[in-house]
């Protein structure tokens, strides 16, 4: 008896899709004897053509018109791999409108356009599965919804943007300012020549919502987050932090806090010695804590062709196993839109701190300083002020406090840059 | 319409076993908002019911008799627990005669009489799972089988033992002997009263057998591995790795190599800077590189209760999809037994090398050892003598060699420790 076929069809043949088709076609007997199906690239839609890829497609039709997927009754999964809004959102709307199952990567169509998305899925009894949506090649999303799935996810910590990570590690290892960080992870291919929504938290939001959703078993909406990016972090806090045990990283956390769900995006100090620190250049890493399990870490490249395409693949295999076996009521959960996730405001958030300033060498700075913040119930655990980095005349003061209140911190430092010796690019951080 | 529902009985309520019986009482809501399955704890067996276990049993048949849970046809799924060869093996296989589904955490059983187990399995139509059986919590089985299922898997370096690695991370810190860690390893429940499967890489090798057969879709035979364990190491092992920039880690080695498989369990010194030298205490972690994904690693706790417990219930959701889904041929594939793996003998392996010798302090001793050495093909890429740890009138010599072939350094050993200067308690460990 031959063994059932599973037809595939990719719209847009740029990294990711190009990666996918060459696991397809690469790994088809790998895939065949481990699923004993027979997954068959069918068709590739793609507007430029010219451009040259190291791949054989002959076995493929290609085209340049999606209608020509989107319309083909013998293509059962689509893999969306055009990214951006439009026309990725037609484009898998109406593969699910006409009954295909949806593979994809891109996390900003499914943070903020998700719901719509899920219940059309819903309506016409597919599914869209986005594992390389979040951490690349890891199976961080399956392991959240499979693995762990006898846990309340109390905690998330998300090294989740490769971008960030890339910089702040040469920041961190090279002694350079952001700018100069930031070009040469341009020149190495690390970032966009538009970088804002990695270097902005952008992107680790949209991952972030993601994951909260399916943690939680609610929705969690996009706008809803508090995001921070890397922008504000110069040579001097690198070196402070270092100097101190600490090594900064840009994480998403999602916590279970007082009832709701505590989410945000922002450079972090992470001391030395921890698991995460470790995590450098373009890695992901997510450190997932369980009510049952405790912490569990994930970790591997959070972008690329190669690692993206594992992600997508184990996606489609997943859906072929679904496809295979009909049944509607009890296939694996996705995310659920039904519920809405009752968000914590960032105000009511308690951390600890990274204060520094940059402040005139004049008696008296630090009694002020420090007076405001007792004003507001913050108490310091440790100071330092290094001569060696004077700026315009004015002398970097850092500090690290005891767990305050955001709104509390946010009041203090509306007073504190008011003082006529301090300059008012002050950088607030928040430690692990 | 009500909720489908399964049936689970326990046999055996230890550690694993009362962890298992909490999660499903404790999580059911939980899980039946995932799934929309009702998992209900139908029955446990257990000898010992005089035993104080802080848990709630009172809708749940306890029984003596495991054939009560084995001959009851309302029981979709037993939870083998009691770990060991017999009775073990006598319930699993009567469990799948009696065409239930079995998930268990009992490597030894899986790594050692897996094959017929499967067999008896693929004969009645069910499935055995065995997600804690390997890395306790961390969900590294269904990350190779499903998350990395597009890859090739290339190779594998595991943690997989935590009772050594909190050994070895004792030693580390706290500069202690072999015996004294594993004094307090015993004394903080890290290690059992008997640790000799534990220290002798016994555990390692039954796990890495499991991860093997899954990793290369071939029955990997647990007969067939190379392995040593951790009790030779001493206190001057450490202190030298520690000068060197290393850290010693029992490492379970899975690699593809000539064509076939290379599989061993053996300490190993792993560079300080790589995150495998940062799990420390009673962590695992695993290093899988694909050819498509490359490197990822799954880090989490190896064992205990509660983690166990959270791999177990996984495997119980997965079987509850497969059990009301009914199909047969495209049920998630269990390990091959019908293509046995090639293995590769470790005598055909390379790989650069950590010698420590105690030697007498005279003029030529060098020259003779590194002079065997080069007869062999091996050729050294540092030494260090440190006067300090004089013991007996011999001195300890270290050196780290080039990539070298299993087989000639076996031999080389063979002659250098045949010279009058030489004590014959001396240690070859391998370089990460």
């Amino acid at each position: 008896m031959r063994n059932q076929q599973v037809n595939v069809g990719i719209i847009g043949l740029g990294t990711v899709g190009t990666g996918v088709a060459r696991v397809l076609l690469q790994q088809r007997e790998l895939l065949e004897t481990r699923t004993q199906v027979l997954f068959n690239l069918k068709a590739i839609s793609e507007l430029d053509w010219e451009k040259e890829r190291d791949i054989d497609l002959s076995t493929v039709k290609c085209t340049t018109n999606a209608d020509e997927l989107l319309n083909d009754p013998d293509i059962d999964v689509i893999v969306e791999t055009i990214g951006g809004f439009e026309p990725a959102f037609s484009f898998v709307s109406k593969a699910l409108k006409n009954r295909k199952h949806v593979v994809t990567a891109n996390k900003a169509l499914i943070a903020t356009r998700g719901r719509e998305l899920f219940e059309i899925a819903q309506e016409n009894d597919v599914k869209i599965l986005f594992e390389a949506s979040v951490g690349g090649g890891i199976p961080i999303i399956q392991g959240l919804r499979e693995g762990l799935i006898a846990n309340n996810i109390e905690r998330i910590y998300g090294i989740l943007n490769g971008t960030s990570n890339y910089i702040l590690t040469k920041m961190h290892k090279e002694n350079l300012e952001f700018s100069e960080a930031l070009k040469g992870a341009q020149e190495n291919g690390f970032a966009e020549a538009d970088p804002t929504l990695d270097i902005s938290g952008g992107d680790a939001a949209h991952k972030l919502t993601i994951l909260s959703s399916i943690a939680s078993n609610s929705f969690v909406s996009f706008e809803s987050l508090y995001v921070e990016g890397i922008t504000g972090i110069t040579k001097v806090d690198i070196n402070f932090a270092k100097s101190l045990g600490y090594t900064i990283k840009l994480l998403a956390v999602y916590r279970v806090f007082n009832g709701g769900l505590d989410l945000r995006v922002h450079p972090t100090l992470v001391e030395n010695k921890h698991l995460l620190a470790a995590v450098s250049n373009e890695m992901n890493a997510i450190l997932v804590k369980g009510d049952f399990v405790g912490n569990t870490m994930f970790y591997g490249p959070g972008a690329g062709e190669r690692p993206t395409a594992s992600a997508i693949v184990s996606d489609i295999v997943a859906l072929a196993y679904d496809l295979l076996l009909k049944d509607e009521k009890y296939r694996t959960p996705t995310i659920k839109t039904t519920t809405d996730a009752k968000l914590i405001p960032i105000d009511e958030i308690t951390n600890r701190f990274y204060l520094r300033f940059f402040t005139r060498d004049i008696p008296g700075v630090l009694t002020k300083i420090s007076g405001v913040l007792a004003e507001y119930g913050i108490s310091i655990s440790s100071m330092v002020q290094l001569e060696t980095h004077e700026k315009d005349n004015y002398i970097p003061i850092v500090l690290l406090t005891h767990e305050a209140l955001e709104k509390s911190m946010k009041q203090a430092l509306e007073k504190i840059i008011k003082f006529e010796f301090v300059k008012d690019d002050y950088l607030r951080l928040r430690i692990f």
